[in-house]
C-alpha cells in the first residue's frame, strides 16, 4: 500500500468521531495502514495539534470496537495526526493547508499520494473541489482520491450537476462514494457468493425463483433530523441509494473477475434492464406511508405529524414499498419487492429469494399446501444466509420445512467503514457507489419524487410497530405473493 | 385399511423377537393397524398360544422403542396372536395351519385377505411358498401378500430361479421384498426431496455434480456369522442389495408421481444406464479388502483371518469400493463412488454430493483453493442433511467453507421395520425393492462375484480401524477426487 497522506475535511465532525477515527485505527493495529502515512484534519474550531489529538484518542476509547490496549501503538498512531483549521469557503485557507501538508510529506519523506475525505454538508461539496484544484492541492506528483459520503444530490438534475462539478477536478475512477450499505460484511459476500457456490449460480435465475423480497426496516422515528428528513423521506434517505444498491448487488450477474470494473459493468447492467416505471407504473408499483402513533417494544410512541419539527401537513413518506422488474435472460418475470420504512416492527435488513412452487405429487393432495423453499440472506442486525428446505417428519409422516443458519457472523467483526476505508486507501472501488449507478438509480426513482412532489399517490398511513401499511401486503397479494416477515 | 391375517414364518426366530414384534405393535398403538386383524406365529417348536404371546409380550418389552404402559392395550394387541407349529417342509402342516387362519378369520369376521412373512432361511422359501400354494392357502377370495428378507438369490442365477419359483405363487405386485435400508426415514425422505424442494432439482445434474459418494461403515467384524460371511462377502451381504438401492434412491430421476411403480420404473432406469463393468471394469474400478488387525475406539481387534470360523487362507472380501458411471442424460461424466466394509472406523451410511470446483476468480489466487460446495445426507447413525458454502470470514476475509445441519432427526421415530410393515400392510411397495431391481443388480455385480471366485483381483489388506485400504482413496484420485471423511 503506497504511503499517503489522508486529508479530512469535517474533522470535528460527528462521523469523524463515530466511525472515521476507529476505522483507521482499527486497520493502524491490524497492519493495514501504509508503512508511512499523514492524517490532517480540518474543521472550522480553532483546534491545536495536541487537542486535535486528544480528540481523536477520546473517539476511539468511545467508539471502537476494540479497546485501547497499548500505550505505545497508539501513541505512534497519534502521532500521524495534525490539525488545521480551515472555513472552507475561504481560498487562502487552502494555502495554508497544501504548506502544511508539504510540510509533513517532508518530514515523513512521503510521495504526492493524497485522500480527501469530504465528511461535509452537501452544499460544501462544490466549494472544496474547487478550491482543492485551484489551490494546487491536487496538482502532483502522485495520486489524489475523493471520498465522499451521500447524498449524492436529491434529485437526477442536481445529481447530474454535482457529478459535473466534481469531476471537474476529480476521474470518475478517483472518486469514491461511500454507501455504507456496501461495508456490510455480508453484502460484500453476496457479490462474491456465487464464485464460491456453484450450487446458488445454479437456482440464482428466473426458472427457479418465484420473487425476491428486499426489506430495510427500522424502528426508529424520525428523530432530531426532521429538517433533513422530512425534505428527504424514505425514497431519498434509503431507497434511491441503498435499497437500489442491494438490489443490484442481489440480482447482478456474476462478473468474469471482482474488480471494481467488472462488478460496476455488471451493476450498471441490472439498472439499464429495470424496467421503468413511466406514470402508471408509479401508480400500480409504488406504495406510500406514513407512520401513525403506535408501539415500539410495548413502548407508545406518537405518529409523524406529532414529532417535533413536523408538520400537521407533512404528506412525507417514512415507508415505501415497490415492485420492480428486470426485463433480462435472467430476471425477466421475476418480480422484486423492496420496502424500508421507519418505525416498523423490526430492525433488519434482509433479502428473501422465494423460489417456485415446489412440485405437487399426486400422493401429496392430502396434505397441506407445501412451504416454498426460501434462501434468506441477513443483512443485518445479525448477518446469515439460511436455505429453508422441506423434509418428511418422520414421526408425523408430513412435508414440513425446515431451516437453518449457514453462518452467524463472529464477534467484533470489522465495521463497514473499516472495510471501505481499506479498499479506498489502497485504491479498489468495487465496493463503493460508481457514478453510472447513481446516475441509473435517480433516473428510475425520479418519476415517484415527482408523484410525491405533486402528491398524486396516496399516503398510506401504517401504526407504528406494524411492517408497514396494508397496500403493501396487497402490491404482493396481486401476484399470488406475501411478504416474508420471519 | 382391510382387515386381515397376519401369518409369520419364523415366529421363534430373532428378526421376530428384535424387530417385527416391536414394529406391529407400535403400528396398533398409533392406531395403524387394521380395525380387525389376526396374527398366527409359526415355528418348529410346540408352544401354546399362552407361551407365543409371552414371548411377544417379552420381546417387545426388551426390544420396542416404547415402553409398555397401558396393559389393556397390551392385552388387546396379544390377544390377536395364536401359534401353530409347523415343520415348513411338511405339506400336512400346512392344512392345520389353513384351518387355524380360517377358523380365526370366522371368530374374527376377517375377510381372507392374507400377509404371509416369510423370515426363515433362504433354503426355506422354495418350499413354502410351494406348499401355500398347493395347500389352498393363498386361493381365496381376499387378497394375498408375501413378505420377504433378503438374500434374494446369491448370483443372477440363482435369483432367477428364486423369482421364478416365488412367481408360481404370488404376482410381482404381491411380493414385498425387504430391504431395510429403504425403510430408514432419511432415505424415504431422498424419493421426495426433489418434488418439496425444487432448489434441489436445480443442481442435482451433470451440470453442477462432480462426483457422488456413498459410504456404509461398520465398525464390527465378522462376529457370529462367520459361516455366512465367509461366503458372502460385503459384496453380496451389503453392496448388492443396499449399496446398489442407495444409488438407484440417489441418481433416479423425478417420477411423475410418488407411487410404487413410477419410483419403480425410475430406479430400473438407472439400474438399466449404470454402465456395465466387463472384465476390465472390475480390474479397474473395483477394490476388494479385508481387514487385518487394529484398534477400534482404542481396544484392540483381531484381523479377519484370526476370526473364529475363519479359514486363515480365506479370501473373503469385507471391504468394497467402486467406481460407477450411470450413462443418461442427467448424470453422465458424474462418477459415483461406493465403499462398504467392516471394522471400518466408523458406523455410518452417508451420501455425499460433490458440486463442481467454485470458479475462481482472479481475485482470489493468493487464498488457498476453495473447498467444493458438498450436500451431505446423513442416513444412519444420525439423520440429517447439510449444504456446505463458501462464505467470506469478515474477520480474516478468506473464503471459507461453511456448513449445517438442516434437519437431526427428532427422538423416538418409527424404526424402519415399523415403516415398511405399515406400507406391506396397507399394500404400498414403493419402498420395497421390486424384482427387475433385484435382476439388473445381480447382473452388475456378476463379474465381480466372478472374480472375486477366481481370486482374479488384488485383496487389499486394511487396518481395522480405517475407512478402507489405500487403494480405495487412490481410485478416487484417479479422477483427482478423495473420500470426504467428514
Amino acid at each position: 500500500m503506497d504511503s499517503m497522506t489522508f486529508v479530512l475535511f469535517g474533522a470535528t465532525g460527528d462521523l469523524a468521531k463515530r466511525k472515521i477515527f476507529s476505522a483507521l485505527y482499527n486497520l493502524f493495529l491490524d497492519g493495514k495502514m501504509p508503512n508511512s502515512f499523514s492524517i490532517i484534519g480540518l474543521g472550522r474550531r480553532e483546534w491545536s495539534d495536541y487537542t486535535f489529538q486528544i480528540h481523536v484518542e477520546q473517539s476511539i476509547k468511545t467508539f471502537s470496537r476494540r479497546s485501547i490496549n497499548n500505550s505505545l501503538k497508539m501513541e505512534k498512531f497519534l502521532d500521524a495526526f495534525r490539525y488545521c483549521s480551515l472555513d472552507v469557503t475561504e481560498y487562502e485557507g487552502y494555502k495554508k493547508l497544501l504548506e502544511t501538508i508539504e510540510r509533513r510529506e517532508e518530514q515523513l519523506g512521503l510521495p504526492e499520494n493524497r485522500i480527501f475525505y469530504l465528511s461535509v454538508a452537501p452544499e460544501f461539496v462544490d466549494v472544496i473541489t474547487s478550491n482543492i484544484k485551484d489551490s494546487g492541492l491536487s496538482s502532483k506528483k502522485g495520486w489524489k482520491r475523493l471520498i465522499i459520503e451521500k447524498p449524492f444530490g436529491h434529485d437526477l438534475k442536481s445529481a447530474l450537476e454535482l457529478n459535473e462539478k466534481l469531476s471537474r477536478t476529480f476521474e470518475e475512477e478517483e472518486i469514491y462514494r461511500i454507501d455504507h450499505y456496501l461495508g456490510k460484511p455480508m453484502v460484500q459476500n453476496l457479490e462474491g457468493l456465487e464464485f464460491s457456490n456453484p450450487v446458488l449460480k445454479a437456482f440464482m435465475n428466473n426458472q427457479y425463483i418465484a420473487n425476491v423480497q428486499i426489506t430495510a426496516s427500522e424502528t426508529v422515528g424520525v428523530e432530531e433530523r426532521s429538517d433533513y428528513y422530512d425534505q428527504a423521506g424514505a425514497i431519498r434517505d434509503m431507497f434511491q441509494n441503498h435499497l437500489l444498491q442491494l438490489l443490484m448487488v442481489t440480482a447482478m450477474h456474476l462478473p468474469n473477475k471482482l474488480s471494481a470494473r467488472e462488478v460496476g459493468n455488471e451493476k450498471r447492467r441490472i439498472m439499464e434492464f429495470l424496467r421503468p416505471l413511466g406514470n402508471k407504473g408509479v401508480i400500480t408499483d409504488v406504495i406510500r406511508g406514513q407512520y401513525v402513533s403506535g408501539e415500539i417494544d410495548g413502548r407508545p410512541v406518537v405518529g409523524y405529524k406529532e414529532e417535533p419539527g413536523i408538520e400537521n401537513s407533512s404528506t412525507n413518506d417514512t415507508f415505501i414499498a415497490a415492485r420492480l422488474w428486470i426485463d433480462d435472460a435472467l430476471w425477466s418475470g421475476v418480480p422484486f419487492y423492496i420496502r424500508t420504512g421507519k418505525r416498523m416492527k423490526e430492525k433488519l435488513t434482509r433479502v428473501v429469494i422465494e423460489f417456485k412452487n415446489p412440485l405437487k405429487d399426486l400422493n401429496m393432495l392430502q396434505h397441506d399446501v407445501m412451504t416454498p423453499n426460501l434462501l434468506v440472506i441477513q443483512i443485518s442486525p445479525n448477518e446469515g444466509v439460511s436455505l429453508q428446505l422441506n423434509m418428511k417428519n418422520p414421526l408425523t409422516n408430513q412435508i414440513e420445512p425446515i431451516s437453518t443458519e449457514f453462518s452467524a457472523s463472529p464477534k467484533n467483526v470489522p465495521e463497514a467503514y473499516e472495510l471501505l476505508l481499506f479498499d479506498a486507501l489502497r485504491g479498489d472501488s468495487t465496493f463503493f457507489t460508481h457514478w453510472k449507478e447513481v446516475e441509473l438509480s435517480w433516473r428510475w426513482v425520479q418519476p415517484i419524487l415527482e408523484s410525491f412532489e405533486e402528491n398524486s399517490l396516496p399516503l398510506h398511513p401504517y401504526r407504528s410497530g406494524s411492517m408497514g401499511p396494508d397496500a403493501s401486503y396487497e402490491l404482493l397479494q396481486e401476484d399470488g405473493f406475501n411478504w416474508w416477515d420471519l
